[in-house]
């Protein structure tokens, strides 16, 4: 028996708290990206809905079914490979460049990460531009190239294609100017999809939580966690949730080409850096996820594929496939770096208690190291070197940041930036670990 | 200082509970009906806003700007008269033909009532039909016609312009499509942008409450009520509503020319029937409201007004100035009848406890009095007459109702639908008054 569908039924049910059949999403997807014209759902009636998710939310069932349906809108690739494949998603961070770090250290392990990646918006960074300061490299694989490559080296980075799950790049597109974008089961749907569809049998999810991330505490950043878990198990696929604090940015790095040059300065051997430490923490709960071992021996591979130098040189090859010059993973001078530099120092002694990741990453912005709109263009060279953090001693006039940019006006309107969003107190702050809570689907 | 707007912002603070200014909501319907493309908010945008205030609702404040705001999208009216001149709105019955009998009563009685009015849609009728069964009616006036006709005899009933609160057109088209029709302060906004845009001085609001209404119980209904008074008397105008029972239809006839008929009737000196002492203690309402003297006394003016026959000459000058026969008020069979009829008996005697007017006004669209899409025809002289209604005492074969259609097919699924609805049983139900509540701007 076939049904007609009507979206204001859809919409009145989930107003009223009332739950979706799996039916309905599945129809209410192919609306949104219909293989016949006249099965298309208006914009306006897309977002009345979504407005109506954000304020009375989905079941753990209907968010699933969300996120299958939305899986199921493009192309699964399904990959025929002798190891484990593993894939990771970061929810948006300042500074985060571990999928440069991470992806390497794992190809050396054995683990196969074919990496979809996007560019970076707003106060957060992509990693696709980070790669692309590295001069030459090519993030728009063809579909061939990028299997070989993955298949040939056991990891590859490309600009994610429109074929995998085209309903949450249309989806995406209109929360976005609707003001839906903070709803946990949307967040979920829209990341799951597309991780979902890329094949992987290992799901890496590193959850930002504070007040520059999309969960603002710990409670919410738990609940999405928990959500995505479920949504990978009811899939067949292991997962592991990572939730990391995001009220200070990942490492002292902050822009593209200066991001590349920590993640090789990592690879080269830095593992004792709260950055360092974290990606072996990343890798080694990926290869126990793997099978290759508990997560000490894990811990121990993935510091070997360091110490090795066998991480350094997966990414060095990497690097070369893509059409980069490898040489840079020996000499950082290689990266671009912008013509003016300016360097910023304490005025006072005392603790860094204010560097928060937001006002970091829009000062980066100004530099020209990210965008505001899509259609902006960004300076590789450009960004920050922090030289203190969140939680360090300084004492006064010593050196707290340097900043990058092509011209001294963008250094001037960041260091205004910078100069109310840091603050140094007298009395120490509570020290804050990195990493707040790990869930897996294994537990 | 100019500030650039965004709808963004606007949809965010409503979905977060924080009230827009009154400089947002005047630039929000701006871009509703926008004098420069660039000022038009896109549909998506506009819906998400109305879910948001579907589930967060609007304060008092915001709701009475918006509904200025609306208001000042079209065109004002300003009348030069010697008179009091009193509009009146009905939330939407079944069976309601009160503007008929109540315009003409109030011109005899030297109010001014210009009356803009809309075709029925779905289970309630609309004024507009009804009249345009009469033959030759015309509603469609010109504007000049239509103040020469208020001016001469005090009452004309015309179809509403879109120079009116075009805001509130384009509006209630997107909520009709996006299941954001329910929300008070949006139905106050819709109703009251049109009844002070009218530029009359008093105001009668007939609020239905029931089942079949927008309104279901009582607090809703008086919450509704009394935001609409806020309204008024924020713009000068006095108001007054009358909360009224829609679990029956109102009289006893349904149906576009059945319910002429019926208002006739009364304008011939039936104001003993529930119907007709409704209609006189509305006229009483209005023409305390304009100073005419105390309730009493203005209930015997109205009375007189019927009794002397000065309402039902009023009302034929009225027909007869829009192109009508105005015949139709002493000889009611030169009204259309449909073809085909057929009477209900009752099976068991009782009371009458389920006539519900959701369901007598569905099996009148059945019949062709009404229409399900704004692009349906009707069919004047379908309809039902009701022989008894919920509450009668009623013994068993008794007559129950008539109906009235083109076609025996139509008689026979309004017969299905009618028998289903009505219930017959031993126990005498509770009364319920017609009138629930009346508030006011005087009180």
């Amino acid at each position: 028996m076939t049904t007609v569908f009507h979206m204001n039924e859809c919409i009145r049910k989930t107003k009223q708290g009332i739950p979706l059949t799996e039916s309905e999403i599945r129809q209410l997807v192919r609306g949104i990206v219909p293989q016949h014209e006249n099965e298309r759902i208006p914009d306006y009636q897309l977002s009345a809905w979504l407005m109506a998710v954000c304020l009375r939310g989905l079941s753990d069932s209907e968010a699933i079914a969300l996120t299958f349906a939305m899986r199921d809108s493009g192309q699964v690739l399904h990959w025929d490979l002798d190891g484990a494949i593993a894939d990771k998603h970061s929810t948006g961070g300042v500074g985060d460049k571990t999928t440069l770090i991470l992806a390497p250290i794992a190809a050396a392990c054995g683990i196969y990460m074919p990496k979809m990646s996007g560019r970076g918006l707003g106060h957060t960074g992509g990693t696709i531009d980070k790669l692309e300061s590295i001069p030459g490299f090519r993030t728009d694989l063809a579909p061939d190239a990028f299997r070989r490559q993955v298949r040939e080296i056991g990891c590859a980075v490309a600009m994610q294609t429109g074929d995998l799950a085209p309903a949450d790049k249309k989806l995406y597109a209109l929360r976005d100017v609707t003001e839906t974008v903070d709803s946990i089961p949307l967040i979920c749907a829209s990341i799951m999809s597309k991780k979902l569809a890329t094949g992987a049998d290992h799901i890496l999810l590193d959850v930002k939580v504070g007040s520059g991330a999309f969960m603002k505490n710990n409670e919410d950043a738990a609940k999405l966690a928990k959500l995505m878990l479920r949504a990978a198990k009811a899939d067949g696929k292991h997962c592991t949730a990572v939730l990391t604090d995001m009220e200070r940015p990942l490492g002292m790095n902050i822009g593209n080409a200066l991001e590349v040059a920590e993640a090789i300065t990592v690879l080269r051997g830095d593992t004792a850096s709260e950055l360092g430490d974290f990606c072996i923490t990343l890798a080694a709960e990926t290869l126990a996820a793997a099978g290759m071992g508990d997560k000490a021996s894990c811990r121990e591979k993935a510091l070997c594929a360091v110490e090795s130098g066998a991480a350094l040189a997966r990414f060095a090859k990497m690097i070369e496939m893509q059409g980069g010059n490898p040489r840079v993973t020996e000499d950082l001078s290689l990266l671009p770096e912008s013509a003016c530099k300016r360097t910023l120092h304490t005025t006072s002694a005392g603790w860094i208690t204010a560097m928060q990741s937001e006002e970091i990453g829009r000062a980066s912005v100004l530099l020209g190291a990210g965008r505001m709109t899509k259609e902006d263009g960004i300076d590789p060279g450009a960004g920050i070197v922090l030289h203190a953090k969140n939680g360090d001693a300084v004492a006064a006039g010593s050196p707290l940041l340097t900043m990058y940019a092509a011209k001294e006006s963008q250094l001037d309107e960041a260091e205004a930036l910078l100069k109310q969003a840091i603050r140094i107190t007298e009395k120490q702050p509570a020290p804050q670990p990195l990493i707040r809570e790990i869930y897996s689907t294994g537990d």
